[in-house]
C-alpha cells in the first residue's frame, strides 16, 4: 500500500518492510507467548535430541504463527499488491498451515510427532509443485539452473506442453529440480531448528542476501518479502535466544525454507542459494550421512546428528555453537553473493 | 596491494576485506590464546560487576592485539597505500597501544586498573587531536557537523590560522566536538565490552554501516578499513561467545571506538553516527547518569551501571542480553543508515 507513495526510493521500501516485520513480530509475540502459556501449550521435546535439552520440555511453540502474520501484515502494508506477491506469500503461508497442522496436532495429542512424515513430505511436494508450473507459466521465469562462472543448464529442453487454456508448459526436468530444492530446504531449515536462537539467525542472515540479489536484479517484489523474512526473524531472536520463551515450530521453519527456495527461484539463484544457504544444506546432509553410514556399518559419523548436536556433544556451549554456525552461515552467505555478484556484473551468469 | 588489480570491482575489495580480516583473526588467535594460557596471562575481573562474573577471572584478555593484527595485514594486503589509510591505521594502532600498555600493565601488576584513567584519557585527546588536525588541513575534511534534513553545523567559524609551513587550521570549535566524538566513542565501547560477544556484535555490525556509508560515499579506503574491522569483529566472535575463551581488553575496545569515531568523521556522519552507535552512547549514558544520581541522591537509577548489567541482573541470561543488544544495535545501525540514505539521495545533507 505504501508501494506508490514511495516508488521513487525503492531501497526505503526494503528498509521498511525489515522494521515493520520487527516492530510486528515484537508487537504480537508477547501476547501470544501469554496465551500459549496461559492455555499450557509447550512443546514436546525429541526424545532422541540431547538430554540437557530435556530442559526446553513446555516451552510454547509455534512462534511461527506470529512470524507468518508479521510477515503477511508487513509485505501487505508496504508491497506491491501483485500475483507475484501473492504467489509467493501464498506458498510461504500453506507451508506454514502444515507445519501448524503438524505443531498443534503434537501438542493436542501430547506426542512429539504430528502429521506422518509422508503425509507432510506430500503437501510440500504438492505446493512446489504448483509454486514452479505458476512461476514458469506466468511469471516467465525459464526452466533453467544458471551456475555462475560455469553455464546455465537448460532443464526445459524436454518441455511438454499439456493443452489447458493456452497450452501450459512442464519442463519435467525443471519441475523436478524445484521440488528437491524447496521441498530440500524446508526440510534443511526445520532440521537447523534444533538450538535457541539457530534457525531465526541463520535465516536471517540469508534472508538479508536474498534480499540484496532480489533488488539488485530489479526484483523488488521479492526484495520485500525477503526483508519481512529477514525482519521477522531478527524479531523472533528477542524471545527465542537462548533460553528461549517461544520456539517457531515447524510453522516457522518449514516456512521459511519454502520461502528461500521459492525466492531462489524467482531470482534465478537455484543454484547460489545453495551455497549461501550452505549451512542449512550441511544440517540436512549430516541427518543423510549419518542415517545412510550406520545402516551400512551400525556406526556413526557423528556424534549426534542433526550437526549443531555434534559440536554440543563434543563440549561446545549451546550459545557457542549457535553464534559460530552463525559465523559460518554469515561467511557462506557471503561467499554466494560475492559469487552471484561478480557473475552477474560480469555478465557471465 | 591488491587494489590495483581489482580497482574496477571496488565491492569485491570491500568483501575482500571482511574476508582477509575474518581468516587471519581465526588462524592467528588459537596460538594467541594457547600462548597467553601457557603464560598464565588471564583477566582480572572488576569488583564491582556481577558475582556471577567471578567465573571468568583467568580468562585472557588481550585478544585485542589479533584482531589489530588482522586488521593492518588485511588493509595492507586489500587497501590502499595512501595517507588516509595509514592516518587512519595509525590511530586505531595508537589507540590499541594504549590499551595494550593498560591491559599489560593489569596483568602484570595483577590488579584490575593499570594506566590511572587521566593518563588513558589524556593519551586519547592526544590522539584524537591529532587525527582531527591531519583530517582537516590534508584530508579536506571541512570542519562541519551535517545533521540531516536539519543544517550543516559550521563548527569552523572561529578558525585560527598558527603559522606552521603553508599555515595550518584549528578549527577550535570543531577539534573539541571531535575530541568528545572519538575519546567519546572508545570510552563508550569500552565499557560495552562486558558480556561475552556484546562488544564485538555490537561493533561488527555498526562496522557494516561504517562500510556501506563509506562505499556509497566513493570513500574506498575507509570502507575497506570498516571491512576489515568487521570482518576482525566475526572473527573474534568465534573465540569470544559465551563462555569466552578469550576476551578483546582494552586493546580491542579502545581501538574499535576511536576507529568508529575516525570512520564517522572521514565520511562526514559526525552526527548519524550518535544513532547508529546509538547502543554504545546509551551504555555510557547509563554509567554518566547512574554516577550523577548517585552522587546528588545516593539512589540509583539502574540496578547496576553499565545497562547490560541492570539487565542481567534483572534476570535475564547473558546470552539473552547479549544478543537483545546486538537486536537493538542492528535496529538503531538502520535507523541511522536510513537517514543518512535518505538525506544523501535527496541532497539535503
Amino acid at each position: 500500500m505504501l508501494s506508490p507513495l514511495f516508488a521513487e526510493y525503492p531501497t526505503f521500501l526494503v528498509f521498511l518492510a525489515v522494521f515493520a516485520a520487527i516492530v510486528l513480530t515484537m508487537v504480537f509475540m508477547p501476547p501470544w507467548i501469554r496465551f500459549l502459556k496461559s492455555s499450557h501449550i509447550g512443546q514436546q521435546v525429541r526424545d532422541d535430541g540431547p538430554e540437557t535439552h530435556l530442559v526446553k520440555q513446555g516451552t510454547p511453540t509455534m512462534g511461527g504463527v506470529i512470524m507468518l502474520v508479521a510477515v503477511v501484515v508487513a509485505v501487505m502494508l508496504i508491497g506491491f499488491p501483485s500475483a507475484e506477491t501473492y504467489v509467493l506469500i501464498g506458498a510461504i503461508l500453506l507451508t506454514g498451515a502444515l507445519g501448524l497442522f503438524d505443531d498443534a496436532s503434537k501438542v493436542i495429542h501430547e506426542r512429539s510427532l504430528g502429521l506422518t512424515p509422508k503425509a507432510k513430505l506430500v503437501g510440500q511436494f504438492a505446493i512446489a509443485t504448483v509454486f514452479a508450473v505458476v512461476a514458469v507459466n506466468f511469471f516467465d521465469i525459464p526452466p533453467t539452473v544458471p551456475i555462475p562462472f560455469v553455464a546455465t543448464l537448460d532443464l526445459g529442453v524436454l518441455t511438454t506442453v499439456v493443452p489447458i487454456g493456452e497450452g501450459i508448459s512442464l519442463p519435467w526436468l525443471y519441475l523436478v529440480f524445484v521440488n528437491i530444492l524447496l521441498v530440500g530446504m524446508c526440510n534443511a531449515v526445520n532440521l537447523t531448528d534444533g538450538l535457541d536462537g539457530l534457525a531465526a539467525g541463520t535465516v536471517m542472515i540469508v534472508m538479508v542476501v536474498m534480499a540484496a540479489i532480489a533488488y539488485r536484479t530489479d526484483l523488488l517484489e521479492p526484495a520485500i518479502v525477503s526483508a519481512a523474512l529477514a525482519g521477522t526473524c531478527s524479531g523472533f531472536l528477542w524471545f527465542n535466544s537462548d533460553p528461549a520463551d517461544i520456539f517457531m515450530g515447524d510453522t516457522g521453519s518449514l516456512a521459511l525454507g519454502m520461502g528461500l527456495g521459492c525466492l531462489a527461484v524467482l531470482t534465478k539463484t537455484e543454484f547460489v542459494v545453495i551455497i549461501i544457504g550452505f549451512l542449512f544444506v550441511a544440517e540436512a546432509l549430516s541427518v543423510m550421512i549419518q542415517v545412510a553410514h550406520f545402516k551400512r556399518t551400525r556406526k556413526r559419523v557423528f556424534l549426534m546428528a542433526p550437526l549443531h548436536h555434534h559440536f554440543e556433544k563434543k563440549g561446545w556451549s549451546e550459545t557457542k555453537v549457535v553464534i559460530r554456525f552463525w559465523i559460518i552461515s554469515g561467511v557462506f552467505a557471503a561467499i554466494g553473493f560475492s559469487i552471484y555478484f561478480a557473475a552477474s556484473t560480469m555478465g557471465v551468469m
